[in-house]
């Protein structure tokens, strides 16, 4: 008789190895061969599941953007426009450490985008939805203070503001513990859409 | 007689050949070997001035400052403080070829320094140096309009902008033309700064 193996479980382990060695060794030595390692296999035994460094970043990335937009759509929607929409935003930023490594992962696998076309694909679904986002978050708070227009405009600063705050956070976590992150949201938000 | 070599001038030869590679390969293919075969030397040849891969790319990563703080201290500063903080800013925005290719460095570095402790001092210093740019400029426009506690919030707000505008423009160049840099740089000083 065949040995039988759960195929989604056995991924489900191996992706939990690719992310202990994201975590220890970074993306760029997040290689196929580190990982079986990691999980106690061959990397032709791993080959089955992830054939490329490529696959597995694409793989991982995906999880940081499922994981941020199941975080999302738990967000109870109860309250005025900017309760909601702080409470949302600050789902997307690193505050914790999870979410830091996610960010991180984030971060290094755009650098390596940049000139891995096999790459950009899952980097332009996460850089547009996170676009989406933010202009709906932009709009909800102009709401009819703002001609269309600017209320799009709006929401590109947002999404800049956003990404700048996530990447001096990978950078420099010292200066910018959660305390701060959220303050830096939401003196924005208060300049930027206040009455 | 022992053969006469000018180092400096080998020194920027080789510099040049690590530009080339960094532009066509990306950070994580710019190694001694690729850099040596570029150059038309050993990669032994290329130890006698770049020993590793991270001196490299600091070596890359400075440039990149010296270039953007060469410019900035040519920036002429007659006019109004809000033209002359608007012509230092739009120095350090990536608003043409070369400096695309500077900014995309910047990027893969910092991706990179998140795991090679040994790249983090530079990191740092180019981090600390454009944070201190922003607090100069956000003072000089907030005059007496802010406090200095204010005007210092104002001032790494504006250093997340200016990230969050680099991020962006290296991820999605196609999005963001010159002009369009331009003017979000213009509205957030108009909307921040604005009387």
């Amino acid at each position: 008789m065949p040995k039988v193996v759960d195929h989604a479980q056995r991924r489900g382990e191996l992706a939990e190895a690719l992310w202990r060695v994201l975590r220890r060794e970074g993306v760029h030595r997040t290689t196929v061969r580190t990982v079986a390692a990691e999980a106690g296999c061959s990397p032709s035994a791993l080959r089955h599941y992830f054939t490329t460094q490529d696959e597995m970043l694409t793989f991982a990335m995906r999880q940081v953007a499922d994981r941020a937009r199941a975080r999302i759509a738990e967000v109870p929607r109860d309250g005025e426009p900017r309760e909601v929409v702080e409470r949302i935003l600050l789902e997307v930023l690193p505050l914790d450490d999870e979410r830091r490594l996610e960010n991180e992962v984030w971060i290094a696998f755009n650098g390596r985008a940049l000139v891995d076309a096999g790459l950009r694909a899952v980097r332009d679904e996460t850089y547009d939805a996170l676009r989406a986002l933010c202009a709906d978050c932009a709009a909800a708070l102009a709401g009819e203070r703002l001609t269309p227009a600017r209320a799009a405009a709006a929401g590109r600063e947002l999404n800049l503001l956003l990404d700048g705050l996530a990447l001096h956070v990978a950078l420099r976590p010292e200066l910018w513990p959660a305390r701060q992150v959220r303050s830096a949201l939401r003196r924005y938000l208060d300049e930027r859409f206040g009455d």
